[in-house]
Formats: C-alpha cells, sequence, structure tokens
C-alpha cells in the first residue's frame, strides 16, 4: 500500500495542476481548447492548471476526457507530482 | 488510449459510488468510520456510495486516504465499474 506524505490542501490542489498542465502540453493543446472540449471557461482552466480550484468529480472526468486518457492516469501523475510512496 | 462510453453524469458517479463502497466493504469498515476519517458525516458517505453527490477533489483525496489506497486505485476501480475499454 501507498502511503501519501503529510502536505496541505494547496500542495494537492498543485499537483493536480501541473498534471494537467503536463499532460495538455504532451498533446500540444491551448488552455482554451482543453476548455472547450470540457465546457469550461479558459481561465477557469488557468486556474485549475495553477491549483487554485477544487474541481469536482464530473468536471474531472470531463478534463481527462478533453485530455485524451482516463482519469486514473491523471491521478497516477497527480500522486507522483504530490511524492506518493511506494 | 482507452475510451469512456457514453453514459450520463448519475452513471458515472454511481460507478463511483459503487468503488468507495466495495472498498469500504472489503476493509471490513463502516460508513461512519470511513466517514470520521475522512471528516464528513456518514450521511454524506451513504450519498456518495449512492452516486447521489459530486465530490470534490480535495474529498476524494480524505476519502482515498480514509480507504487506504490511492486515489488512483479507487479511479481504475471507478472506469472499470463505468465500462472503460481498452
Amino acid at each position: 500500500m501507498r502511503k501519501r506524505k503529510k502536505h496541505g490542501k494547496e500542495q494537492a490542489l498543485k499537483a493536480l495542476g501541473d498534471a494537467m498542465r503536463h499532460r495538455r502540453v504532451d498533446l500540444k493543446l491551448t488552455q482554451e481548447e482543453v476548455g472547450k472540449a470540457a465546457k469550461l471557461h479558459r481561465t477557469y482552466v488557468t486556474d485549475i492548471e495553477n491549483g487554485l480550484r477544487n474541481v469536482s468529480f464530473l468536471t474531472l472526468m470531463r478534463l481527462a476526457e478533453a485530455l485524451h486518457c482516463p482519469l486514473s492516469l491523471l491521478m497516477i501523475e497527480t500522486e507522483r507530482q504530490d511524492g506518493w510512496e511506494m
């Protein structure tokens, strides 16, 4: 079982934002394109990538779809950013 | 790449709830115990398991911690419930 290191909410949101940004940049998509596909305003995508929004599960699902990957993959990357350990 | 089948929000929330319930039952925990660990009311945990709540990312993180597993694992199980395909 993996255990998460102690950290604040801000760090978890930042890790999620970083994972999303990395995925988007890998796909050579703009925040506007991701926003359009996920039915979110571009500035909202910016905020998420900057760790400023605590998004809901359904929004996460739409974002994962816009980023052409399962949500579990984004979570794996988020946990990696966030310093989970095996 | 895996592609998600067309489905409603309700089905995605139901899949999340089912994944959480399975994990909790596997651990022989009550909804009250999970709620206490995640700082949520027992009835809120009930609602989540019944697919009636669109929880936030930070709440999902707390629930995963209460269920002693990384959030990515819960998402993998959610996607399996929700009928993702390889």
